[in-house]
């Protein structure tokens, strides 16, 4: 599994050691006595992209924390929301007929969806397992929680496939739920595994809600703008599955006399011309400038409060959101 | 929801009751700000039967506590392991492409597999993060391994699909792992929360693991043996779907020849000419033996160490399997 940061500072070289151990706990806790298991479980590999998540359950956890070795809790909080990301993603290529993910073949694709519908059960079950050891009440209340709210956000994201009348708010309800959420989460983890203060906890869980909201804001652009060979999936997924993000939200409700024609291009998935419409009115650039000012917030406020390597740390990885593809 | 008991007898006007609080725990519990989320959730209804896994947490819990009044923990448990069939049930009807449960339509064939297997993640989570409420770190843990081991055994099955040399051990391991565990895990978290002793906690888990054992197998049978209207769901899906039981893995075992025309019938999907293969060999006869076997030993061993009245009732339930369809 690659880590998010390569570049050598005393901080990220800390990070890349702890994602490695994060990774090793993923796997020895995923081993199973039986191989049909332990063989579909492997071809995940393909799935873990840069650890976010788990890079922010560690880097909450040190920006609050006076002590100096990071204990085995921390390491395992950083596991879970892995394996709960990673549940998300296996079954969510079931839901899009993705073929490929990271360029590399998708376990429904590989080994039928039936196979991949139970290897994300067993990969939720686990996560949930796997918390239970750490024996904190808190967690696993957060846990169950958060991973409620993700996948009732998915059940709602459904049932507003193709609804051309879907509003601002509902479509940032829908991000936080299914997306945003589990990143905050990650955030509040970390800070409660370091005996946070009530008030930092909020701090770096509001940070976290906020970059997971532009985290998903980015996705969609690149979804929609991208090629299949710098995203490592083909593009245009959510026009395919009738999908609204913001910059169609935001040009219907700024231009409503757009409507009709928006609504021809989404029902026959013709990406190019709704890619000139969203151009031409602005859309696009308004979306990308939502992103930068979501990070640019989060990384403020979280400054303010902390100030120190490890929170730059955490503003470095919400930076890398601002990048233009 | 229907209750497994009609019995007027005092212990059953008890279950009775307290599966109604059950049903309530759950339905509670389920609500969501979205109503999405709450439509789908009310077509669930169709989905829970005879609530045996609800039953033999209550059961569990009354044959060894001493207390009176049932402590909310127990009908929160019982209101977990329900929660978590209802997920196996709304995921296996997705891989099963079913068109009918209990005679009314699957969750799948009204709302599409998408918000099936998003609506069976959701209840995985509130299971969990209900369980969590109970605030027993070896409750959480229990549920996290059973639930594990549930979809393991589910994974390791569509594996052998189609698999003709099957083997009785691996039919066994598949059928404990993927009912048999979570009746027993059922049993252990009653016998858990009413503060029964290591040798009763263990007793009534081994009750659980029998009956599971031949619930599973009875399962079969009525799918291979029985017609729609009896058993409210299209018979011979685990022939549609490759899958071998019990009957079919004994006749292969005692009469190696006849597995060229097995295989035949079973490529061919051909319920009948396999039924009547079955039927020669003495193959079902001996499963529905295993069944009375499973349940005599189960009871036996469970009214020799209890032997009350709350006892009796588990043992009532596990005769139930005993009837010949």
């Amino acid at each position: 599994m690659k880590t998010l940061i390569n570049k050598k500072t005393p901080a990220s070289a800390w990070l890349t050691t702890e994602l490695s151990a994060v990774t090793s706990v993923i796997e020895n806790h995923l081993k199973n006595r039986h191989r049909a298991v332990n063989d579909v479980c492997e071809e995940l590999a393909t799935y873990s992209g840069k650890m976010l998540r788990p890079s922010m359950v560690l880097l909450s956890w040190k920006t609050v924390s006076q002590e100096g070795a990071t204990p085995e809790s921390v390491r395992v909080a950083a596991a879970v929301v892995e394996l709960i990301h990673l549940a998300t993603l296996v079954h969510d290529d079931v839901l899009d007929d993705a073929e490929l993910r990271r360029g590399k073949r998708t376990i429904n694709s590989l080994h039928g969806n039936e196979a991949a519908v139970m290897l994300g059960d067993y990969l939720l079950s686990s996560a949930f397992h796997l918390c239970s050891t750490i024996q904190n009440q808190k967690l696993n209340l957060m846990l169950g929680e958060v991973t409620s709210t993700v996948c009732a956000g998915e059940v709602v994201q459904l049932f507003h496939r193709d609804n051309i009348d879907l509003d601002i708010d509902s479509y940032y309800q829908i991000i936080h739920d299914k997306t945003a959420s589990l990143i905050a989460a990650s955030c509040e983890m970390g800070a409660v595994l370091g005996n946070g203060s009530d008030s930092n906890i909020q701090t770096l869980k509001d940070f976290g809600n906020s970059v997971g909201t532009a985290f998903q804001i980015k996705d969609d652009l690149l979804d929609l703008l991208g090629e299949q060979i710098e995203i490592g999936k083909p593009a245009g997924r959510d026009l395919e599955k009738g999908k609204l993000t913001l910059p169609i939200i935001t040009m219907l409700s700024d231009n409503p006399s757009l409507k009709p024609l928006a609504q021809e291009a989404i029902q026959n998935r013709d990406r190019e011309t709704l890619c000139n419409m969203l151009e031409a009115a602005g859309s696009i650039q308004f979306s990308f400038d939502v992103v930068g000012q979501l990070v640019d917030c989060a990384t403020q406020s979280l400054q303010e409060v902390f100030g120190n390597d490890t929170s730059d740390q955490l503003c470095r990885l919400a930076e890398q959101l601002k990048r233009v593809i």
